[in-house]
């Protein structure tokens, strides 16, 4: 086995850290990534540093904070000259392959700018978040023409789903009894079967590719993460048989909900329950059609890495490949009386985490639970570390999670951070929120969880007496709680006034920042005797030159 | 007059903003400044982003926060990507022209990621910080081999001045009466005359490279904003005769300082006052040397501006010309015990601003002094509104001043700040303080100045009742001053929480973002009714590719 392991990083869109049963699902068994769990680290406080698919990944991809990478809702691009993990990884031999969804949009206008040709090699990569692009599929395709299909649009219609857009009407529908089409981005039709068969959905044709390139792979010799990464459990939500099937009103497990919530005074909190999404999935038969579909989805991933592990175990590659699963941000499906994602409580902004690493290292760590809180710009940084990458602290803003792996000490962190930019929402046009005021950011401490509102009170829980975030405190006039949101500003602060942009300081950089005197700019030195003194060389010894 | 003038915009370095007589010195006479300021608006609270040669200046050339382009130290690159005034002058058809210094370094690391040519047309904009480097001369050659000589290495070796450092051994050094060289980098040689004549110093060597490129630019249509940018009055401090001898000890201002500054029981401040740089320039013996020749520099481009000016009046360019005089911070000069920049007193942190629009709408503010709040960064947007160019402000962050050089409203700013990173230090190598946290930032609402110092108490002045900044109240336990530091930091949390990396949201992306019924993506629509009542559209008419 090298010391150099490969890294498969599997990630699920918009998947719940509690609708696995390793994380306690009564009902939604998913044994494969519980297995997983069981010979690797399952983390209980991972959160994404954005509660929504664009910023989330491109923290993920970056190793940095949305505040540091600028990308802060999905579709603005990744500027260039953002390092991503592929460029790290790229600079140690090593490769960064994508195969799925990044949410990556290109800056074209930077590229202009700056002369880079997008289908060059070095175009490619910054129009794919430094990615080398085996299979590239953001997996939503509502009015796709035909020249903007997928490789997976293709497949469909190579397999014979003929269609404008086999996305939407084979993938993404069910058929009524009289065999009409009936779209699933109507939650109405979210218990109807996948108008596919299992074998040609998404979840299986993904994973697929992720074989095809790890077969490739096995002919070089370059160290690779492969980004596997999934579009579902993603909205729109349908699935096919027999997983539409499996799960019925008697699995849904309860709301978490309280109908003081619905009387908030927050303006904010207010404008997101008036939003459709969140009205729409505070009603229970919403919930009782989607939530069987999202847990299909699921069951189906869970299934399809089953796949895919046995594939791996086959192929020899397990015993050198580490295997991290995760997602993107979580799902509310009616908890709070929300719906959709973009907030902060636990099903929103933590996520699950599974790591199993086969190195001996790890041997003492396997079946364990972490509590460590983490973040998913962690994942960069081990995985650099995994693979040999030198460290790049003033880029980086993740922290190495090898030590949580091995069983060592080395990990802390006070703190977790998720940011949001709500400027193109419902919310910040009924309040009228400028676009630059429409932010929020969260700070955890693994009891406090604290949302600082620009131009509106905090939010504020305190997780310890209130797991469930039922309480708001934010406007609580004891004063504990005034102490705690003060506490919380303070770190606050301390955190966004950090150096997020200053990444061009490398440790050559700052080695090369002579003191005054080595570099013969002497600033302050009344006389030669007081340059001696200091430095304990002649003056004239600055001038190598010589006198004229 | 073309709607469209040109600008010269030309910065000083190390220039005190009190030792002008525009500004009130008694015995300093600048009438060529003085009469610029007749002829424009003096503003009387320009403020620098950082109180050091580089970032300030990075900040200048971006119009952005040194917390935003992230080069916060000198010597640090600015990173590829980071868009320039000059950047934003060329998609005008404008050309930003460099003559002088920037103390830019290029991110080779950046342009070799990114496969940029740093001697391409763009790989020297890159690395001029988007300047058109018709001369860069960053003016400190203090150990130059002769492959980096700068072209006013050459021009001195040219006219008979030869030396294997001709910078230093004529412009920067002084003669004993034995014809013996003393250096100007040893303060004790600072009232010497020079070893050149006046018309080979640095000072009038850029004022006649400034023409030269006047000259040549008369021959294209395109407009420009030329930098003329001095290194002098910066030190070393030693200038050309006459004007090594025009000052003495009775033309010195009193410091700025009282006995119990000293007492300080602030680390930072503390640390600070024990650096040697402060402690030399608290002796008196050293003002008195150099605070002659420090105003000797400062007459010496005053009278070659009033060379220049003459000279564009000549030409007939003063008429279509905005000619702006600044600098990139100030000196303290023994003012409160310190030497030097690096803190945010007025003398350091305030620069004189004098900007005179030769345009009709400019002719009710002729000889007005503007005590609005105003920042470094906002030059960069005024001159791209006067050169016609589209505002951007997703990317500047400072202000068009227009408003008030045509007297009108719409101008507004509460606070100004600016930002300093110590990490290379003496106070940071004395408080052992982590690179990462040798920072600290200011925030000045024209009448509480709050400095708030990573791991330290803050430092706070009331320039209402303390114009002179002698008492730190920032220990103080008047509740007064608590709710004027809680307001202050929740003021520097609202202004380091904003999208200061956000720079891809251009109005063609923001307005790109459909809402979810637009653009197809539908997110909580439970049937075909709920669509059409929230849209007025029918389902249907979303899959413009029919059914198959």
């Amino acid at each position: 086995m090298s010391d150099n392991p490969n890294v498969l990083w599997i990630m699920a869109d918009q998947l719940r850290f509690d609708y696995l049963s390793c994380y306690g699902h009564p009902h939604l068994h998913t044994p494969h990534i519980d297995a997983l769990a069981a010979r690797g680290v399952r983390f209980t406080n991972a959160y994404v540093q954005s509660p929504v698919c664009g910023p989330s990944r491109m923290s993920a991809y970056t190793g940095r904070y949305v505040r540091s990478h600028g990308s802060t809702w999905n579709g603005m691009p990744l500027r260039v000259g953002e390092p991503t993990l592929g460029d790290h990884l790229r600079e140690a031999g090593a490769r960064a392959v994508l195969v799925g969804k990044t949410h990556m949009t290109a800056d074209a206008e930077g590229m202009a700018w700056l002369g880079i040709d997008p289908g060059s090699d070095i175009g490619v990569r910054v129009s794919e978040c430094g990615f080398e692009p085996f299979e590239r599929d953001d997996g939503l395709h509502p009015d796709s023409p035909r020249q903007r299909w997928s490789a997976y649009d293709d497949y469909l219609v190579a397999h014979g789903y003929t269609s404008d857009n086999p996305w939407e009407d084979f993938a993404n529908s069910g058929l009524d009894t009289d065999g009409n089409l009936l779209s699933a981005w109507l939650l109405k039709n979210s218990r109807l079967a996948a108008n596919i068969p299992e074998e040609h959905s998404e979840t299986a044709y993904m994973t697929n590719r992720a074989m095809d390139f790890m077969q490739s792979a096995m002919q070089g010799d370059a160290p690779w993460v492969c980004h596997l990464s999934y579009i579902k459990p993603h909205w729109p939500y349908i699935v096919p048989a027999p997983y539409h099937d499996m799960y019925d009103q008697s699995h849904i497990i309860p709301p978490v909900r309280s109908d003081a919530e619905r009387d908030t005074d927050h303006p904010l909190m207010r404008a997101y329950l008036d939003a459709r999404v969140c009205k729409s999935f505070s009603r229970d038969h919403v919930r009782e059609h989607v939530i069987p579909a999202y847990m299909g989805l699921i069951k189906q991933l869970d299934d399809n890495l089953g796949r895919l592990f046995a594939w791996m175990d086959a192929k020899g590659l397990t015993e050198n490949t580490i295997i991290a699963v995760t997602s993107d941000h979580g799902d509310y499906m009616g908890d709070h009386w929300m719906g959709d994602k973009d907030f902060y409580h636990q099903m929103a902004v933590k996520v699950p985490l599974v790591i199993a690493d086969p190195r001996p290292q790890a041997d003492g760590t396997r079946g364990t639970a972490s509590d460590a809180l983490v973040e998913m710009i962690d994942l960069a940084p081990t995985f650099m570390h995994a693979l040999g990458c030198r460290a790049k602290p003033h880029v980086i803003e993740g922290r190495d999670l090898t030590p949580l792996l091995h069983g060592q000490d080395g990990f802390s962190r006070n703190y977790v951070i998720s940011e949001h930019d709500y400027h193109w929402s419902e919310m910040a046009r009924s309040l009228n929120v400028p676009q630059e005021d429409a932010r929020t950011v969260m700070i955890f401490d693994g009891r406090w969880k604290y949302v600082r509102c620009e131009g509106f009170r905090p939010v504020l829980f305190d997780l310890a007496t209130d797991p469930s975030e039922l309480t708001d405190l934010g406007a609580s006039t004891d004063p504990a709680h005034d102490a705690v949101r003060i506490r919380m500003d303070a770190a606050l602060l301390s955190w966004s006034t950090r150096h997020h942009s200053r990444i061009t300081a490398t440790p050559a950089v700052l080695a090369g920042q002579k003191t005054a005197a080595e570099s013969g700019i002497l600033i302050g030195f009344w006389d030669e005797g007081e340059y001696k003194d200091a430095t304990g060389k002649a003056f004239d010894s600055l001038q190598p030159h010589g006198r004229p």
